[in-house]
Parts: C-alpha cells; structure tokens; sequence
C-alpha cells in the first residue's frame, strides 16, 4: 500500500465521524507533516456521501500539534446549494494531559465543493521553464525528517546559495513511490514548498505552519489522467513581519496550472 | 456615525454569540456586500473579551445569501497558544420558509489572531505606482448598488477597454467618508477589487463570491497611524474554470503591503 492511501485510512464512527491514526510515514519535527494533515482532512470530506461536486477550496488552520495517538474528524455541513457547498471540520484528540477531559481540537479546517460545468475558460499564468528533472538533484531530507521520503522534490537551485532571496523558488514535485494524482494528493503537494525564510536568513530557523489554503483549479478526471507524472512548482516570496510569514505558491500539470496555494507561517529569528 | 460603524453595531446575547442587523447602507444585487459581512465577522472576534494579539488570517467562506433580517455571530474559540488563536465564526439567520426550524448558516468563517513580536522583518513586493488620487476618475455604482457608496475607488484605468484582460488592475481606495482604518475596515476594502471576468468578458456577468481569504501585515498601532489615508491597490487575474475563477490582490499604504487578499468567485458566461 502506498505510504499515502496507508495515512488516508479513516473509520467511520457515525455520521460526520471518521476516526484515524497519525501516520508515522510523514513524521516531521514534532507531529505529522502539516500536508498529510490537509490531505487527511479534504479525504474526510470526500469520503463523505453527502458530498458533491469537486474541491474548490480547502483552508487548514493548524492550532496545536498533533500528537501521535489516534483523532477523530467531526464533519459539519453547513449548506448544500446548486453549484456549491460548504463544510467545516475539526480534527480532535483526547487531551494529553487529562483523559477525562473533552478532546482537544488540533485542526480547524473549511472546505467549499463545487459542481464545475462546461463554461467559458481562461488558463491560469504559464508554468515555469525547468531543466528536465533527470537532470536534477533530489531534495534530501534531514535526519529524521521522514515526510521528505514520500516525495521528490528537485530544486531548480539551491536557495541558500545566491543573492536573491526574493527570487522564486522553481522545482518539480511528486509523490514517492508516484501514485495517481488525486486531490488529497495534491494537499499533500501543495505543502512540499521550499520556506522562503530559509534563503532569507541563510539557515533552518524554527517554523511552524499556521495557515494554509489550496484553491483546486481541475477537475477530478484531469487529475486521474495526470497519474504519477512530474508536477512543476513555484514559490513566491511575501512578507516576513512580526514573527509571521505568507507565501504563494502554484502547482501546474505541464501547461495547465492545477493548484494555487497560501500559507501563513510562524517563525523565530 | 460612519456607515462601517453603523454596520458594525453589534449586541452581547451571551458567550460567543453576537446579534446584528444586515446593513442596509452596503446593500448589493440580491444581499450584504461580501466585504462588510467580512467585516462584521472579524470585528466578532476583535469583541470577544477573549481575543488575544492582532488579526493574521481571516476565512470567510459565503454559503447563502444573506437576508435582510438579523442574525447571530455564533463564535467558537478552539484554541490560544502564546503566539496564535483560533477561531470559528458561522454568522446565523433564521430560516425564511419555516420559522420554527434550525437557523440557517450563511457564512462559515476562520479567524486566525497572532501575536506580533520585535524580530527579523522583510518587506512584501513594491506598490504600484500610480498617477495622483486627484487625477483618476472615482469608480460609479451601478443603479441600486449601494456599498460603492461608502468606497471612493479610483482605477489606473478602464479595465472594460483594451486588449489584456489578463493585465493587473491597480486603483487608489479608501473609505468614504474618511474612516480611520482599522482590522474590519481593511477586510471591507479587500472586497472592492474588480473582477477580472468582466474584464475578459467585456460584459457584466452574473458572479458571487464563495470564498475569500485575507492576510494582515500590519499592527493595529499602524493601522491607526494610516488614518483615513488613500490605499493603493493590485488585483490580479487568476484562472477561470467551469464556473469558478480565483483571484489575488495586494493592498498598501505609501511602501507598505499591509494586505493580500484571495477570492474564489462563481460565474456565468
């Protein structure tokens, strides 16, 4: 079973109810990569029967790390229209501290559907011009930083080096072993992105994500036909303020751009 | 009393639950302007005697029409660690059909509130540079669409003419009256960019905005010192596909970015 498919293995427990494990293939500092977490969200939905349509819109505010012990997803459906629909959802845990006590939520998260339908079309920006990947060097992961393993990352350059911080960041992108691409996939994807304030202050300084949203520009059909094929990447520079970082970053399938992405960052200096 | 405070007036009913009046100074087509629901939604929280630091994220995700009737805030404080808070917000009407059932969720919303501390700080990407406020033509409502009333917005140019639609639009806004800028107040303006879809349709078409996102850079202590100063602001032209289009927007007063802001809108051709 592909690392993926083993992390997205949900129970239901009733309706709006899925309880799962933490999956220890995408272990990172001191919880599971924030990307495993999105995509385990946005599968919830999805495995929902009450779903319709195709994502539009995932938001996943992470509120505190999740801890290596079993959740729960509790699904909310607000409101189901025509073209749209609209769901929140909390990940829990039992809190760590006191079993009695009510569980904790670690994820608060969002997730608009929509019915996508044979309109007017209008591509996004183009993607960028990348060496062929074979020529590239895979991202390797640092000690014990095992979510690097289940993707292939390969840098245009190395951020750290050079005098443009500001400058994007370009790669290709894929799951590892490649698996069909489908969208709790591209969550995953959506999260592999170089942090910025890494080639800013030219060292690993702690980082925590807060928040991020993947807008879904494909339909699930284009995503099937994609299957394990390469993916390019982009990440923007924003701004650093405070102790907080944003970053935009874009996902395309050769010319089509499948994925746009927002993230706020904590960071220490 | 300014409009926006006027839209602001909300009432205590007890622990995270706030009663409000729809606004009828920033009426649309066929309910609430989109940006002063979004304003009303975080100034929910800036209420709450619980609230800690500054707004960072805020998520509005717009299910249903708002009616013209009161509603609730109904907020949720999942979380305060030492930098960062959590909150769900779902703005509440009753329903129109039946009077004895369940309220009706029209909006669900995330708030992300951080604490902004004295470190390391990096600037967003530059203004646009833009010929003097006094010199550009403000931007007129259409018949009976009253929340222009309370932007004065002023277009680099037609966006309607010429030949790229996929071009940036840049405009100089702010509130009118003269309002001092505050948190709620720059959610409402990050509501007011043009649509690129006209643009590219050389038509107004039917749209409605589904989900919108809007990132702070800025303290409150500078947001006061802003005052009722014109803004400048970036729209830019995202993807459009079946019926969903996204867009990105930047808002900065003189140097600094202090907002960027993320819509997912419906459309029709």
């Amino acid at each position: 079973m592909h690392p993926l498919d083993h992390a997205l293995r949900l129970e239901a427990a009733g309706t709006g109810r899925l309880r799962g494990e933490v999956p220890h293939a995408y272990w990172n500092m001191v919880g599971p990569y924030g990307g495993i977490t999105a995509a385990i969200v946005l599968d919830g939905v999805l495995r929902d029967a009450r779903h319709i349509g195709e994502p539009l819109v995932l938001t996943v505010n992470y509120c505190a790390p999740v801890r290596d012990a079993p959740f729960e997803l509790v699904l909310r459906l607000a409101r189901t229209n025509r073209s749209t629909q609209h769901w929140s959802i909390e990940m829990q845990q039992a809190d760590a501290k006191d079993a009695g006590a009510a569980p904790v939520t670690v994820v608060q998260a969002q997730v608009v559907m929509g019915v996508r339908r044979a309109l007017w079309s209008h591509p996004g920006i183009d993607p960028p011009s990348l060496p062929a990947p074979e020529t590239l060097r895979r991202r390797l992961p640092r000690e014990g930083i095992r979510w690097f393993e289940n993707y292939d990352i390969r840098l245009e350059r190395n951020p750290m080096n050079g005098d443009e911080p500001d400058a994007p960041v370009c790669s290709w992108l894929r799951d590892d072993p490649p698996r069909p691409l489908d969208y709790p996939a591209l969550a995953g994807l959506a999260d592999t992105f170089f942090p910025g304030i890494f080639a800013h202050r030219k060292a690993i300084v702690p980082i925590a994500t807060v928040s991020m949203n993947v807008y879904f520009h494909t339909t699930a059909d284009e995503l099937a036909a994609i299957g394990g094929d390469w993916l390019s990447g982009r990440t923007g520079s924003g701004v650093y303020r405070g102790g907080f970082f944003d970053c935009a970053s874009q996902i395309w399938h050769r010319e089509s751009l499948i994925a746009t992405t927002q993230q706020v960052v904590w960071y220490r200096d």
